[in-house]
């Protein structure tokens, strides 16, 4: 997969994209990371790359000339359709269906504004996905570029080894991650449940199974709304409920 | 404010502390950051932060020693009482609301794993928050915290001048933005709304607030459930939903 960020500030991107998942998958050959300052695709000779929005009113906005050159430039180099993604708080809600979604393309390409607004004719006439990360404001798409990269990327076939493993993958079984513990069994009087210590993999599983189940019902009951709940499950919810 | 990021990747940070918004809040001393590396905080001689899970299974777990040693060190030193955040997948869904909330605090402390699950005790007896910015696995919770923690500096008083107008701030009227448009009128054919460039400023307001209206409305209706609609924008939708 190749992915490229267009940005103003690119030196944003490389704490990011040089370390750790994001780094070994560039080593393993799974992605291959570009970012461009699209402000050396300006064809004014100050190289500017926003402007006064027409109708007046506070802020700049990004023109579209020199995003619409650097994604030409990019297509014809590549010879790729790839998906251009705006991350804006207007965008289709990220989850992760859509990195699984993402993480089967070749070539992603993510514009990234920086507290201008941008001309709507890039919206319409060059941006092929719009992407909302949440209900919050940042100053900028990189971040939330990153965000996005970062999670199609782990997802890539041979990217996340077994010594990564995603032990964090809450929605892998559509449940909220059990408790973990490590050693020691008692840290400063806190103790690890008797359960955990006992040996007896059957108990364990089980625990995990209802602290798994608990947490999600305590904590996002709306996972649990198109959960296949097994009659074991229902009960225990409903012994939750009578609790309180 | 004062932002501390424990992590086992700090130059992860790097690149986004150093630019554009986060780094010229901390010129006009509005934030001071630090990142630290909690592997330091490990009383054991080969640094190891992480161990085996009691109970078996795949993946490692963070222990409790290094992150509650780094933790007390840094409350040591600041004598002040942070929130402690963990950004994780079973935590509280990050909204704007709560961005405001977080930039009336003197002093936040996030913690960030990577790839590993947490020992428990650390959720249980030291963090404060847990937050999720959505339902999607990262690698870490370096990037979620940097987000997180460029929508809250934003916030600070004296941070956005009037140069960086939050043009962007889909949140701040309850509606989404309308549409911007900047110069050229005509790019590639693309043309610019004519109302925009007519001069009519009663007509051009008329025209954003309509716009704006209807974007919500076709994007995010469930944004209109608790907006005050007037009978004018009533009668907006429901020509919009007579159309469909």
């Amino acid at each position: 997969m190749r992915i490229d960020f267009l940005t103003l500030f690119p030196s944003m991107f490389e704490g990011i994209l040089n370390e750790s998942i994001l780094k070994k998958a560039q080593e393993k050959d799974a992605v291959q990371f570009r970012v461009i300052n699209f402000r050396e695709f300006s064809d004014n000779k100050h190289k500017t790359v926003d402007d006064y929005p027409y109708g007046g009113g506070a802020g700049m906005v990004l023109k579209p000339q020199p995003i619409f050159s650097a994604v030409e430039s990019i297509k014809k180099e590549t010879k790729t359709a790839p998906k251009v993604i705006l991350v804006c708080p207007q965008g289709e809600r990220y989850t992760q269906k859509k990195a699984e979604e993402l993480s089967k393309e070749e070539h992603l390409l993510f514009i990234c504004g920086h507290y201008e607004g941008y001309d709507e004719r890039i919206r319409e006439h060059l941006v092929t996905e719009e992407i909302s990360i949440g209900d919050f404001v940042l100053t900028g798409g990189e971040l939330a570029s990153m965000v996005i990269a970062d999670s199609v990327v782990r997802l890539l076939p041979g990217v996340l080894g077994n010594e990564d493993s995603p032990i964090l993958d809450s929605y892998s079984s559509g449940l909220l991650e059990h408790p973990h513990y490590t050693r020691p069994a008692d840290f400063n009087g806190y103790k690890v449940p008797d359960v955990l210590v006992s040996g007896d993999h059957k108990k364990i599983a089980e625990w995990r199974e209802t602290e798994s189940l608990r947490r999600t019902y305590f904590r996002r009951p709306d996972l649990l709304e198109t959960y296949p709940l097994t009659e074991k499950q229902k009960s225990l919810i409903k012994q939750w409920k009578n609790q309180n």
